[in-house]
This record gives structure tokens, C-alpha cells and sequence, in this order.
């Protein structure tokens, strides 16, 4: 199904959903949105809006089918996709060994650095491979998004290496603006901005 | 003078007139918005637009006088704040040494862990205190907000003692829900959801 604009915050409900339901159903029963919403602690006009915009109507009565209803969110998210991160500083570390992209579908399967020669493991065990390896693990992987965390000076660089591997999604944490082709979808993370923001609003 | 609603777009930019003003001119001169324009590489119409929302109209020919627009630009920005670090794990550390919250006038003095013993410093020779140091640090610094990167179990109590210390800004990475009082603001910041909402993109 294809899916108009959907809000951050409905995109950040799924892994709700999908959490509860894949640890208390087996998938051949339904659930009613007013279920849902009450197990979950929301409010049950949202929960059929969010249900609605990933899915589709319930049917009345019996409600969703808890099979199609889990296809539906996890293809909602996107399916899986591999994720390779461009800089092992330390924010680059800091996002390779962060936990919490799985409930979205994003597998972090490695760091690259240009400072590392051998193959080094982070704090859970990931790889951090010296940068000339790129080309050879994302083919191996079909990594589809890349994370820029080199300084701004290199950003470019690497980001045209990444399109050259195939990579769709580059999340650009460089004080940088890319130059990518069409296809190619570039957002970027502006830390000192968010911050700013806030201090603005105090 | 009083701002209404001002675009991120905007305020993103303000670091840039800033740094080109201080860096160029001693503040006697004018400047008009045309020349700004130019030497910045901007759209005329967009730096008229962002410095009449900080500053009002330049006058008829002579533009901007640049000691008042600088110092109007700083006032946007909010001024100087102070900022603490709850949390010296690899993303504490990292925000910790990231110079580009300068620019903003954000001063990040300190990042505080139950994990450290003594006072140790980042690699950029910040301190990094001993939790229980939180209390009359931000007392003597008046830090005016607080990045929480703590665990999701630690962040409501974390939380709780930064506003016991007077913090009236919260930046929340950890993925809890903080309760707070009135006239705190919190702003979360949900890595995941970021790169989720890159991946439904691409």
C-alpha cells in the first residue's frame, strides 16, 4: 500500500505496536484498536488513526488480523535495511553500539575510519574497518543508508563514495552541505542547531 | 524586542551573518542586506526576511548599522547560556567535545557520570565530575540547561535534580517521557526515529 505524508510522531509509534503485538499474539487472532490502545496506555482516536494510515481499516466487530496487521507496520517502517556508518569517532561510535534502531528495521552493521588500519570490534562487538574496505562491505551487505561523522572537510568525499557503493539514504552529521544526484536522499542532523532551538525557547 | 515564530532555516543562518560581521567590520560602519547577501552567497530576499525578523527593517540606503545588528543577533540567539552533560558515556563525551555549539553561544561546561571517581577531562580538556559534584557546579556556573544521556531508567531521576538546580532547558536523549515542571522545557531527540524517517524516504 502506498503511504501519504505520515507524522514523525505516528512513524514513532510503530515499534509500539509492533513490539506488543509480536510479544503477546501469534498472529492468527484478531485485536481491536480499542484494545490496543488500552494495553498500550494511548488514546484510542490516535491508535485508529495510526492503524489507519499504515493499514487501513479494521473491519468492524472483529477488528485487525494481528498477521497482517504486523506485515503491514513492519513494511510501513520500510523493511530492513542496512546501515553503515562513515567516521569511527565518537560519534560515530556512539551510534554503532546504540541499541535502539532495531525496532525500526535498521541493522548497523559496521563503522569505517580512515585512522584504523586492522579491523577493530566497538564496546558490543561491531566492526570498525579501515576505510578502503567500503566498496567491498557494502556490495557484500547491500547497505542501502550511510552515516556521515567525518569532519566537514572530508564529507563530500566520502559521501561520493557512498553513492558510488549503491548507498540511497545518507544522514549527514558534517557541517556540510552534499552534493548528491537525484536519487539520492540526503538529511542532515544539525546538533548545535537543536540545541540552539531550545535555548531560544527557555 | 520580542520574536515571534522564527523557522529553524533562520536561525541557522544567524551564526552566519554573525561570524561574517565579527570577522570583517568593527561595528561603526553600515552594512545594507544586499551586500550581506553577496559576500554569504544567500538570496537577497531571504537575508532581508531573516534580519528584519531579528533586527527590523535596514534603513533606506544606508542598510544595517553593524554594531546594533550584531548585537541584535546575539540577543536572537538567546545569549550566552551555560550548558551541563548528565551522562559521560561515547555520546555525552561526544556532544562534550563538539566545538560547534559556540557558534550558538552555548557554552557546554561540564559533563557529570556515577561511574567517575575523580574530575577527569574529555580530550578537548573539559571536566568530566563525579555525579554527586552536579549540585554546586551548576550553582556556581548558573548553567541554564542540562543534555540528558543517561540510560532510559536513570533520565526521570537525572532529570528531577537538574531542575532541582535550576536548569530550565532539557535536552533528552535518552527514550523516556520526562515529567517536569511548568517552566521547564524539554526537547527530545529520538536518533532512531531520525534514521527511520530517512529510511521510509529513500
Amino acid at each position: 500500500m502506498e503511504h501519504s505524508y505520515v507524522s514523525r510522531a505516528t512513524i514513532g509509534r510503530i515499534p509500539l505496536y509492533l513490539r506488543y503485538l509480536k510479544n503477546n499474539y501469534h498472529g492468527t487472532e484478531n485485536i481491536s484498536a480499542t484494545s490496543l490502545a488500552r494495553a498500550l496506555g494511548l488514546g484510542e482516536v490516535q491508535v485508529r488513526k495510526d492503524l489507519s494510515a499504515v493499514s487501513g481499516a479494521g473491519r468492524p466487530k472483529t477488528g485487525y488480523n494481528i498477521g497482517e496487521l504486523t506485515k503491514a507496520l513492519e513494511e510501513f517502517l520500510g523493511g530492513k535495511s542496512n546501515v553503515v556508518i562513515l567516521g569511527a569517532g565518537k560519534l560515530g561510535r556512539a551510534l554503532l553500539d546504540y541499541s535502539g534502531f532495531g525496532d525500526y528495521g535498521l541493522n548497523i552493521i559496521a563503522a569505517f575510519d580512515i585512522s584504523v588500519g586492522e579491523v577493530q570490534h566497538s564496546n558490543s562487538g561491531k566492526p570498525i574497518f579501515p576505510a578502503d574496505m567500503l566498496e567491498s562491505i557494502c556490495a557484500e551487505s547491500n547497505a542501502k543508508i550511510g552515516i556521515i561523522t567525518v569532519p566537514a572537510v572530508a564529507a563530500q568525499e566520502v559521501c561520493d563514495r557512498l553513492v558510488g557503493c549503491g548507498i540511497k539514504g545518507i544522514w549527514c552529521f558534517a557541517p556540510s552541505h552534499l552534493t548528491v544526484p537525484d536519487d539520492v536522499e540526503v538529511q542532515y542532523e544539525n546538533m548545535a542547531l537543536s540545541l540552539a532551538y531550545l535555548n531560544k525557547k527557555i
